[in-house]
């Protein structure tokens, strides 16, 4: 991003220096040496909407505990309130140029938020941008902070955000799954353990597997989210609270809470707290957890869809696009495809927030922008993807109704049922007769009268396959 | 391990063929098998303790709900029952020779607990080993079970114990850095962000700090240890329970509650839990977690107390072995290093752990061995690399008050708690012409006359920077 | 992307259907799926320029081989390849909307290369966007081609034009740090092993140091970018060459060398090959390699440059910005602390590429497309970062020789140099008792009698000191 | 490890202080101390002879060039290259009991060499264990060396040797696939793409292509193991080689290269090799590779031999145990699973390599012991499972060639033949009703007059649609 000093400018200076700024922009000296310091990645800011909401939300509870301790005047407090509050609405978003990926712990971006506000404030007081007398990115937006509070709450504030905003997808995945297991419910088909024919189930209870596995992630999710309410505002520098007042920490958290109606905590041990990242690889580590069984799932999905002809076939996913240049005809699994990609992404990320996680070095870890870029990266992959997941695929999955029947009754491991009338080994004999003559377990259990035919019946009949069943059938083992 | 053909033997066979097993062995021709089928790493079943208990409280929970049902005699359950309670005495351990990395999935553990129980429970009823007609490792010791449900069961079993091992651990270590922190409570020093001076602490709070961290790590752990006490008894092969009766898993898991005195739950979906691992993999990170933690934390203690005269300087820690093979006098901090090294395969075994988690297929994972490999791995290090920690470090390190002080005296950050009352421009100013002449902050702000040493004193008495202060000194910014 | 229907349209059909294009799009229906599926990320092909040259690159030389074997018309061919030089020279790039995350194994990525050249090709001849039969892009642009040949043919090509880029900026950091090196070569200052002093070295040691861990990755990465000029076109389908003719392949992979001039070479096992990524693995891999080490060595600048007064403070960063929103005067190592941090996300992308480069099933990799995104992701933020790290740091870094040189002079580690000549033994007792009494080696060895005053100036003279010496003083050990 | 102190014992000191150390002991007071400080793994030196020998060939390298130089007599040189080719032969390993994971990067494994080294050499001398004045573990065996150069190199012979001991069970492994290509050569088969359907090849492509994947790895991995034979001998404690003589790093190169055979090298920059562990991580991620590809030949085989009855079923894998301790007749693919969770552990130790070795820090890597332990250790897990996956699976695979020939004649995918001549869109319009009516390919194009009889018997004839083929056939797109 090039300052064209064509336009008109101001003149701001830092400890660095001065520099020209151009006039229309909200932002000073110190986002533009960000600017300049930092043209690393493709991740800015200004893409990343709910941390800039959080950065708002956290300048304007700081704001407002300052004002009750006469830190600042109502006119300042108002000012800054109202511009946090049109960031809030959407506003000025791109007065946020910096890169996520950035040096200094946030500072250019703590500064970036601190800037954009000052300077509206003062065009809401009828001041002119720059007329940091009245109010100063430092003195008065920043009051009573330091990046390293004020930083990791935005971000806290802001994946909590990402958090609620993710959880309605899952949630829909996890029913579209559940839809299907309900539509899928009578549909008898072979199960399999080790890539092995196992034991007759019904499509309809690998769809609910699908469900009820994701549904347990939520209570993990939100257990990893709830970290993310616990913020150490207050701590300012290092956690010990310098040119903080006393009761300013517990102010700014009810302010937090007044705002966003959240239950915000403040750290028991500020000085701990302040280094300390591991709610993001908490919650990276969650969002894993849902990779590795979505990874799980679609993996599923592509292997029992397989074919047309010379694969399991037991449903099919809607066709997307021509899956070839050169195979005519050919549909590919693309949306599962695609979704097992995003999971490997966040995957990456996750080790990538382990290792800046553990690079905290005494009162501080300088690594947290690019774990705060990972955990919003990851959340916005698997919204889309999920969100892609559910409408181009899961929900237009046919099932191949007749073909799973017939595996179950081609099967050998139907004796299983066997198992507690006649025992695993003289079961295990018919399974192996089975498996060298080509015959089926049903004619060779009748051929060599292990049972009758009645009892043959009722022990394979599909319901008694299915789930727990008493039989009234003597063991004969 | 060879198994000596010259020593006394009896005959076993199996779906493969007949084998000449030792007489001396509990174990059976399964066990063998995977003997010979998996001669791969140095972890033997043998050397997992609690893994080994957890087989033995899975099997006695199942032959107690068997019994109820009525597919155990008294006879045989009590057997069971007591074969199992020898192993949960230690007995027995040294027959569970195979490898914990295994092909299927856990058969040729839970075979050779089945083995092992069956062969002793027939010692117990009078009768000889492999005399399975009466106690058969299939039929009766495994009734009503698979691999699929018994085995998760019994590394849940083994993982919570491990668990509960580990915390008395965790929480001394945690101790340690307490009482370091209250011991060292009045020595002030310099806090650092980024690796730069910032502004002043005590030597105390660092190591409350560390303590602070670890304590929050307990709930994680808690938390994900928790799902262990979820189990799948009563899926039998697949989830659907075949082979099992009515109210099996209800008894079984009811059964885990007597024995162990722990609130196990049977899982709301059966089919979804058994191939599902992820309790591994939450607890994997939860570890993982710690590890980050402690990784920093041994950076700091081994950053901190570099030196002796060229590095921080700021305490000692105990000397336990010459540092160098050619530099005399040198001690380096071996305990606070072994400790990263433990971190690292931690962090590595999470690793794998993921990546087989994320191997699951259909209606199983095949790859749960080495999940509990690595997970039982990882709490056996961190066990003892939190016990080497704690005694021949933490507990013996000493502080260097002097130096301490000395380094807050002598810096610029100080200025910082100038900051409310001139403003941070002023205190730029100050502390640039501090950085550029090398002169003390002290003297400069007297020299510019911008506070008076009455002032000056209140604001940078140590009581004053190391915790929220509300002066009656007036803003001059 | 939203395809605007209110504008000019021309219809294209597929195997899914018909749709409507805009007639301004260069590319067809099967781009628009592509589109519309693969909503997933904030990387589009169009922002991977050296892909697309790859993409380019990879359809001449097919047409180039398919005019010989009169597949194609002059005509044809002559369109084709002018339309593929447009490309190659910056146009039509927008062109490329589709996400470099998909489905398909990254059909959708060959078909939107197809379609812009099929299309451009065709406006080339004198027809209309849409007239396939005059040229199209299955049967002519894509003619002997598979995306299964020409993707990963397409994505070697743009990696090993990625690295030749990146090889001058690690060249320049790696010549940055060398001029470092000579500049400091005659500053003595202490090593430092386990964070502990160790014994005297040069400043100027420690810079060659960093060039020379650096230089050695060039082979390395030569070595694993090398693996970009086997390619395995031809290959079509799955390697077997179906609708391919003899010759097709040696045709195309010398027009490949031809085009660019690169020594490029026919995988030997076209069957292995096509569902083989691993030089993709191999490439991310060499990356970490790297990052490895840059972030070894940006730690190193960090903690070398602490201070400023209770650091190591051996050396000066350049001062790029204010360090702090509250702490006055502070500086950061702002820059090392952004280079860590793309270390660790190329780290994060060498396991998404390793967990992808996993998941070949069969006769292919679908997960392809995400390796290749994060591939080229690492790269260009490596190249960022160095030009970054070397422009904004390392070329501005200034030694504190005065500092560096009383810490040798207070050292006890010099007594290692006495070793030959004393003995270890007697060494440790001098290095002990200064430990304990705070006095200087020096004094202690002449107030023992160990040595008289000369030979102990000689043996701890830094000349002495810092290489390999034969003195001429008889051991007494 | 208990010492005994009932046992008749010495008394040795060091820096910390004086200890009983049991008679019968070749180690001495700081190997003791390695004991007692380290009490973590299970992993010991003594599990692990080909590093225990690559400390030998170190100690006796040092020993010729320290004779050479004068630093040693002639009989303690005699005496200690002695005391190293016993070990060589393989006796004293067990006098190595310290942990493979430890703190003071090596100097415990450096001084357990040096004392079992020094005490057999003293005892060849005719003196008794710890009479050291004649011949001391620091002063003569680690003469001219520190553990910072001896410890690598040590690691670099031992993980050299590992490398050449591991080559041959991968080049049998490639033999054994290679072998089974040959036999399957003639099997028709369809390949799948993205698991779906899509042209023909030979089953012994199949297992063709698993070898030359293999194949390639063997250049990374020489290349990766090329490394190992740069050393840092002379380089002592942080490379700059005080405390030894010029010219003795140089004779100590040679002798290394005399006792084994091999071209070793000096590093070009001493103080940069000294802190880079690079090879190590370098080697870990090139079987990190091989673990990529033999995880998914793994996962093929599985996939490929699934069924019996439900599955793909195109070979079988000897049936190696009982596959369940329920499915009576269940076989299941045990050898391909246990090698999967090899290659996972691989991995995770890669990780762990990786992350050990981005903590160097300054002139030295602390954290080197666990990046040897896992290492050795991947190569030896690597090692067992391929020479199990060899003999246990591989060899015994039979093929289903009737069914593989089915699955042709029943697939769509032929019609990919067709394209040449008839063009994408028509062969596109045949597939879809193929698909829709459940008809073959063979009648629908006969039925629509596209082709006749000849012409499509010759196009669809297997011969050529295994390889690139010229048909004499007029293309009527």
């Amino acid at each position: 991003m090039e300052t064209k000093l064509t336009e008109e400018t101001r003149v701001e200076s830092d400890l660095i220096g001065a520099r020209e700024i151009p006039a229309s922009a909200l932002y000073g000296v110190q986002t533009l040496r960000g600017i300049e310091n930092f043209p690393i990645s493709k991740f800015h800011l200004n893409e990343y909407p709910l941390f800039i909401n959080g950065l708002a939300i956290t300048k304007m509870a700081a704001a407002m505990a300052n004002y009750e301790l006469g830190l600042l005047t109502k006119e300042q407090k108002d000012a800054i309130v109202l511009a946090c509050q049109e960031i809030l609405n959407g506003e000025h978003h791109e007065q946020f140029p910096v890169d996520m990926i950035q040096g200094g712990a946030g500072t250019s971006t703590n500064m970036n938020a601190n800037e954009v506000i000052a300077n509206r404030a003062l065009e809401i007081m009828g001041h002119k941008r720059g007329e940091y007398q009245y109010c100063s990115p430092n003195d008065h937006v920043n009051c009573s902070q330091s990046t390293n509070d004020a930083y990791p709450t935005a971000i806290h504030i802001g994946m909590y955000y990402s958090h609620l905003r993710f959880l309605p997808y899952l949630e829909s995945l996890i029913g579209a799954f559940h839809k299907k297991g309900e539509e899928f419910a009578h549909i008898i088909k072979m199960g399999r353990t080790q890539l092995e024919d196992a034991v007759p189930m019904t499509l309809g209870q690998t769809f609910n597997g699908f469900a009820s596995i994701l549904r347990d992630e939520i209570r993990h999710l939100n257990e990893a989210a709830a970290d993310f309410l616990t913020v150490n505002m207050g701590a300012t520098a290092i956690g010990t609270g310098i040119c903080a007042e006393p009761g300013y920490a517990e102010k700014c958290v009810a302010a937090l809470c007044e705002i966003t109606g959240f239950e915000f905590n403040l750290s028991a041990d500020l000085v701990g707290a302040t280094s300390d990242t591991s709610c993001l690889v908490g919650y990276a580590s969650a969002l894993k957890r849902v990779a590795v069984k979505v990874n799980k799932i679609c993996n599923d999905l592509r292997l029992l869809a397989s074919g047309p002809r010379c694969g399991l076939g037991e449903f099919n996913l809607p066709a997307m696009q021509p899956g070839s240049s050169i195979m005519p005809g050919k549909v590919n699994p693309v949306i599962p495809e695609v979704m097992n990609q995003i999971c490997y992404k966040v995957m990456g990320n996750e080790l990538c927030v382990t290792m800046a996680g553990e690079a905290a070095q005494m009162e501080l870890n300088a690594m947290e922008p690019v774990m705060a870029q990972c955990c919003f990266e990851s959340v916005d992959l698997m919204i889309n993807g999920f969100e892609t997941l559910r409408t181009r695929c899961v929900e237009g999955i046919t099932a191949n109704a007749e073909r799973c029947k017939i595996e179950v009754h081609n099967s050998i491991g139907v004796v299983t049922a066997l198992n507690p009338i006649i025992g695993y080994k003289n079961s295990t004999k018919i399974a192996k007769e089975a498996l060298e003559t080509g015959r089926s377990v049903y004619e060779l259990v009748l051929e060599h009268g292990v049972l009758n035919k009645e009892e043959l019946d009722t022990i394979l009949s599909p319901e008694n396959m299915l789930k727990p069943v008493k039989l009234d059938i003597k063991p004969r083992k």
